[in-house]
């Protein structure tokens, strides 16, 4: 195969990210060309644009929850992207510092705010009174210490270990992350088109915004998934932005638009809300199939279709 | 019209009961023909064997509930039938005694129990010790009492106006009822074919079976019509027969299965009983149409199921 | 103890009823003093007056469904009652005949309407063509039977094996029921005063009208059991008597009104239904304890509420 | 007054956020002592090491969602504090720089990344291509460019205009933000001890867990708020920490703890939740009263707590 004709990847960059490193656990030994992007949005744009097949982002965090730059672009676009995979890494840090610094000498640490925030314990034992440099990415503090060395304005990164090596620095120490079992998911998005097949352990990404004002529409959008037997995996609200108090729902439903009862509750939310967006059908990374309860497997929902359509012919 | 091609109707009989006041109003100023049956198990029975096209039948009372013989003779059968209308008549019971007859001398009378439950009130007060001897029907009572006079065992029946007149009887009073608003409402019944077309304000009738030994199944079945907008205007638990405690639910909702919310809501509800039985979708005899919810309507339906359709094609 | 002191209990009679049969096995070996009652309302009644301390009347049968005179009588009174007790008795006919009758002389049968009900299928298949004639109770069409003979305008009485015993007439058939398995529930009333202790496999029974014209106020009633846990064994609707359509449910619920999750459901219902009338807390006949969930025993709402007090003094 | 009985509040410093505007505006013109922290975990630590009798942080913003450092801290931490107020400012920026410097020379702007969030767009329109140079809040990237100037690394900062004005720094534009009716909502936190009194129009803020891997946990947990018509102002997800897919939920309720219905939605929740914290009842700053569903008064709760302690005493 030419390189003109293999898959295009992009990511949030720079190279060494946490991100890259989700993209090669997804495609494995294909071969792909990949090139990185400086966040998210640009990341996303340049697959509505043409110019990558494949965008890989972060999505959520089982620290810091959802990234919520990616929930809100893939959500609101007039140009709509759709999830078809995800990756799920676990997230462990290296404290990187050009070579020979001591520990005694990490005085200022740049990373992520949310790597931070997922550090701030370590960094309370070990580096007592280190202030943090913020950065827009964990290999983005790498690429600078680097780079800039004394001059960076800080002595240390916090960042993966593909990161530190990449960039020739030190790894003062590792599995800096308070929580070890810490986890972040990424997902594989991609312009519409043909779903991805579904192989009975998938799930379904969707957004929709809540009725105004109407106490218990909340519920009334759960009892939704509830008389079909759907479970929800994630819910995060997110605001509808031009007010407190109004949120729409970013959700990853247990199964694939192509089984019924997906697609019974994708129609009763369809009635309901003023407005639902449907981000994708893909396999679960953890291939785990989701239990389906009495009366709501493929072949219940087309029975009881073909009794109602007798009935509505005149047989009963 | 010849007299063969005349609808064929039988009814609870025997001729001046209340149903047969319900069946001229039924079919109005059509020609038909009646034939009256002795009970309820009879006229259905008569719509099953061809020898009536239609059967009318008490289905239920404001003040007595239910009829079980209609409901559960209609829902159990082997042979099912449907539901093609409603009457709902005003019951008022004179008091008809053989022509001479003093109120002084009322010392038993009889009537159908149903008759005598809506009387007692009145009994007490205007007859005090009168003892009830049960009949078959209101218009048995009377019937016997014309026939048998003084051998008849009892001294004046309860019945309808139209039963004393045809038996004649003299009423030696009248409006006799608890209650002066109770209605029955009687059920026209034939065998299964063409629906009645929807009308706008129509009812259907289902019998369901809850699932076992299911804390909250009954309201399980309830979500099935709310998450639809789909109302009940009748629910009453029947015994299933073998043990305490098992219960099938004879339901009328508002609405035809020919509408998309019905529909939704029996589909549902064939996926999670053990047992659905379609009783008829016909008008309701008031013609009041009944209230749909936003995102309830047959279009919302349609609108939804395209949006699924479309999405999954591919298209988003 | 002189006779005095004894309980007076009376039932629905004649002698020979089923619910006398209900009423020895719930005294078992106690003296008690006992008096038939004609009906239901004359029994309870008598409680009422004081002329008797408890009352037992029929309350539910696993073929007929509900006795409607003694759901309705015990809901509705100025003078409330309560159910201090229940029994379940197995529900088994004989057809008692004057002895020296054949079974093909039986052309006439005379029983409860309840009773034919539930040997409908076997009349049909061992007396073909024979007629009912209803009877105010089964022991009452064996005591007329007894009495009159050939007068008495039937040949045959459906009644139970005692009555058939006391009224010395012979049993041409036993085991006489469609169903085999078929019982009926009675209860036993008295004025309120003391609530029966509780035993841990206790009923609940409750009347409970619906607020008017709200559609899914059942399923919002439900929810107030669902909420604490609080199962149904039994439900059923009674038209509250002024027009079609309104409901009026009478309830059995698992748990005694001196368990929490019981009075805190209790206590919801009576917030939501314009009107709720307790009928007692009672003994279990099978003795079976409920399942209680998680989250639902006594010391989980005892645990709950302290919490909020401290709450509400101000300590978190 | 002396100052040393002054209330001494602490707040997301340096001076000149909009976290000290909001302070200033809930505390109008009452005399307190106020001093900045460096982050949200230092302002709350300040409070419970008991340097400042209050702190004000961040908790919601219409655009960016909730403060995750703000809704973690305030729920996990062993030793509680509670929300006893809360403040809703208008969120808009200024683009600030040093004197003298014109529009075409900006190049890099230094921001909180959620300011950088709001402004996006504005961005993309007036300085399309600059770069974003992550600040740990935007008060402090005018501090940081007041200071350094072009040592600084960055030739602008949004923040507020109370930020430039305390900075020195001149405004090269003002309202930069893309939606014009964003606002923040911060909230003003102490050791418990005294409620705020009920005032008619409250919150109550908790955060609660859902038991593991049950679907519907989130179903139910919402029934709690709605059979006592509690409604949820603010609903938002955090991740439980230790894997994805466990979350907890942070809420607002419209009502007071002291008001009945709210403590018994507490008290239900507490049922079947396996954590629940309380975080407050306070004013809300609309002061806008919630609507009481019929059944949900005050004095409903009593009544009907009244008529269950009776019946528990034998008084139906």
């Amino acid at each position: 195969m030419s390189e003109q004709q293999l898959a295009r990847y992009t990511y949030l960059g720079p190279e060494g990210t946490f991100t890259e490193a989700a993209l090669r656990a997804f495609v494995g030994s294909e071969h792909v060309r990949t090139d990185p992007s400086t966040d998210v949005v640009s990341a996303l744009d340049a697959v509505r644009g043409g110019r990558a097949d494949f965008a890989v982002v972060p999505m959520e965090n089982s620290v810091e929850g959802g990234v919520n730059v990616t929930l809100d672009t893939l959500a609101s676009s007039a140009e709509p992207l759709v999830i078809v995979g995800e990756v799920v890494v676990p997230v462990a840090f290296v404290l990187a510092v050009v070579p020979g610094t001591a520990l005694s000498q990490v005085r200022r640490v740049s990373t992520h705010p949310h790597a931070w925030a997922q550090c701030r314990g370590w960094v309370g034992r070990e580096l007592d009174g280190a202030v943090h440099v913020p950065a827009t990415s964990t290999a983005a503090a790498a690429a600078i210490l680097a780079d800039r060395g004394r001059e960076a304005g800080f002595d240390a990164a916090l960042c993966s270990a593909l990161s530190a090596e990449r960039y020739g620095l030190e790894a003062l120490a590792e599995g800096v992350a308070d929580n070890p079992h810490a986890v972040t998911r990424f997902v594989v998005v991609s312009r519409p088109g043909t779903l991805p097949e579904p192989t009975g352990a998938d799930k379904t990404t969707l957004m929709a915004h809540l009725p105004d004002n109407e106490a218990g529409a909340l519920l009334d959008m759960l009892e939704q998934f509830a008389v079909r037997g759907v479970n929800l995996s994630r819910i995060e609200s997110r605001p509808i932005g031009d007010s407190l108090g109004r949120y729409s729902f970013s959700m990853d439903l247990e199964g694939h638009v192509a089984e019924e009862r997906v697609a019974a509750a994708l129609i009763g939310l369809h009635r309901v809300c003023p407005l639902v967006r449907f981000m994708g059908s893909y396999p679960r990374w953890d291939r785990v199939a989701p239990h389906v309860a009495p009366g709501t497997h493929d072949a219940d929902f087309v029975a009881a279709r073909t009794w109602v359509e007798r009935i509505r012919t005149g047989q009963v």
